[in-house]
């Protein structure tokens, strides 16, 4: 459908001459969650790095139905690194596409952009605005929708959505997990990066990327920054009135006080604030939102703590409270919140 | 400055072959609101339609100072018409750089992109989105800023603030009027259209149209859509944070019960909770941020309907009401409170 990019699948994970896994972790995701739509891996000679794959040339790789080679590394300031790019024309000729969720575009560095010309391959910047996005209509669409907001970025919010996405799926429930950014894009194939959506398009996107439904299916939704963050505010807000969300989680990490990135100078909202803001704008697009419960990131906790703060926190607000990480009988009870209507 | 488009001025204001005011609201906008950066007129042969400006050829306004043509009317549908084309040719052959604001792009046209090229002259086109913008900061900047708010599209936000950055002047005030919109762009000279930003600079692009400033210095900034609107409110709330604004004005239609263009699926708030909500992120990121009045467009009301309308609410509200456009008394009270610190 026009504005959504669709990738082809499967992929090759190219790690380049990446050896450290913080920086691989598009790769170690993709791994993760989809390892039936990866073929294999390949990195530079001499990179040590393996991610458990066959390890495959682009050639041996399309022999096994690869249709695309990923560039599953973002090193320090995202750019396409110029070592790379012999092994991404072989990628080419061996009749792979590119997909990339680099800064720098692949459409933009000319010997890649003529060789895919000339191979009639696909380049595909993953943070590039899609084209063809509608304003929004704010019509009611049927079929049920959850997304995950959270009170800060980089928290959880796109675990959560695919933790949810996968236990919801394990019940039999209908379920699609619907990308708002790179990282997610390439585990669901699919999806909007909003954060590159021109902003008159931005609800108008969340609702082209969770359409009509049948009314059992739910489309669960990877929320993007929070509305109290003082750059991403609008991303967050425009994607919340777009999904038209019936039930939204939020997410949070114990023990983070402000802002990441911003100094002391923004700090966290309280769980009951953030609840109260999300619904008074959810309410205005979908009179029946409501939060189902809260996600909980505990990565910095002991098992025996972690499991204390969630009964806690539970207790503390009437709702289900879970670290997806974690998984167990609290996620359980949230992953029921969810879909008791 | 990067990522805020700067027009050359003054300008040759040209209406083609459009007789009916109702499609020329630039032309009459910029004939208004800065005739003294309006050398004159240009329609084609056999248009009636005059502004009350001089009758100039490009050649007679490039002698008298003219730096662009500006595109003045918009046609239903934003296209550009090829009627205009041999016009546009002329403008540029004459030294004149054309400003659209329509909806297809000049650098699209390719007779006028090479005539452009050849000529060393500029085709500069509002929506475009500007290249360059910084994601937000969210640090507080020095000097003043008024912000002008809305429950909806539309209604005079535009407008307010045009007529609150006029009063400041008249009292004195060193003020600038920042503009976010396509016509409020072309009477500023300079601007950066919101509704183009990608997403992720939202905010970021409206801390950049109001920059760290004397502390008695006030940028009265043009708001845009409304935090009640299912398409636009990411745009408002992106606006609203990167503003940081100390005073803000609500601007709301008397009568006006839905969002325009919507049905009637969205009812617009009451004027208090519409207040309470603005003030909620405001506040996030300037905790003295305040609503100092409403500006409400009586249009559709006789005069003595419109003066009880206006008293009645301020009453009610304890806030300064007023009417832009009729101006009196109400507006200068809707200063006073603006300015009182």
């Amino acid at each position: 459908m026009s504005g959504i990019i669709e990738l082809p699948r499967p992929f090759l994970l190219f790690i380049g001459d990446v050896a450290d896994p913080g920086y691989a972790k598009t790769a170690l995701g993709l791994r993760d969650w989809t390892p039936e739509h990866c073929v294999g891996e390949w990195a530079l000679p001499g990179n040590p790095l393996r991610l458990g794959l066959p390890v495959l040339t682009p050639s041996e790789a399309r022999e096994q139905g690869a249709k695309s080679l990923v560039i599953g590394v973002a090193p320090i300031g995202g750019a396409l690194q110029p070592l790379w790019l012999d092994a991404l024309l072989e990628a080419l000729e061996a009749g792979l596409d590119i997909v990339s969720g680099m800064h720098s575009a692949l459409a933009d560095v000319p010997v890649l952009s003529a060789a895919a010309t000339r191979l009639g391959r696909r380049l595909i910047d993953i943070r590039r605005p899609p084209p063809g996005l509608p304003v929004a209509t704010g019509q009611r669409r049927r079929g049920k929708r959850l997304l995950t907001v959270g009170t800060d970025c980089a928290l959880g919010k796109k675990y959560t959505a695919l933790s949810l996405a996968r236990a919801f799926q394990a019940r039999g429930v209908a379920v699609d997990f619907r990308a708002t950014g790179q990282t997610g894009i390439m585990i669901a194939g699919r999806g909007i990066p909003m954060d590159a959506v021109v902003s008159d398009f931005l609800a108008g996107a969340a609702e082209v990327l969770s359409p009509d439904a049948a009314p059992d299916h739910w489309d669960v939704i990877e929320g993007q920054g929070s509305l109290f963050h003082p750059a991403y505010a609008g991303v967050s807000l425009g994607l919340l009135h777009g999904s038209q969300p019936d039930v939204l989680v939020l997410c949070h990490e114990h023990g983070r006080e402000h802002v990441i990135g911003y100094g002391d100078g923004y700090p966290l909202p309280s769980l009951e604030d953030a609840i109260g803001l999300h619904l008074q704008h959810a309410r205005r697009v979908n009179p029946d939102a409501r939060v189902a419960g809260i996600s909980l990131n505990t990565a910095g906790l002991a098992p025996e703590e972690a499991a204390a703060v969630l009964a806690a926190e539970a207790e503390r607000l009437g709702l289900p409270c879970a670290d997806p990480v974690r998984g167990g009988p609290s996620f359980d009870r949230l992953v029921d919140a969810c879909l008791s209507a």
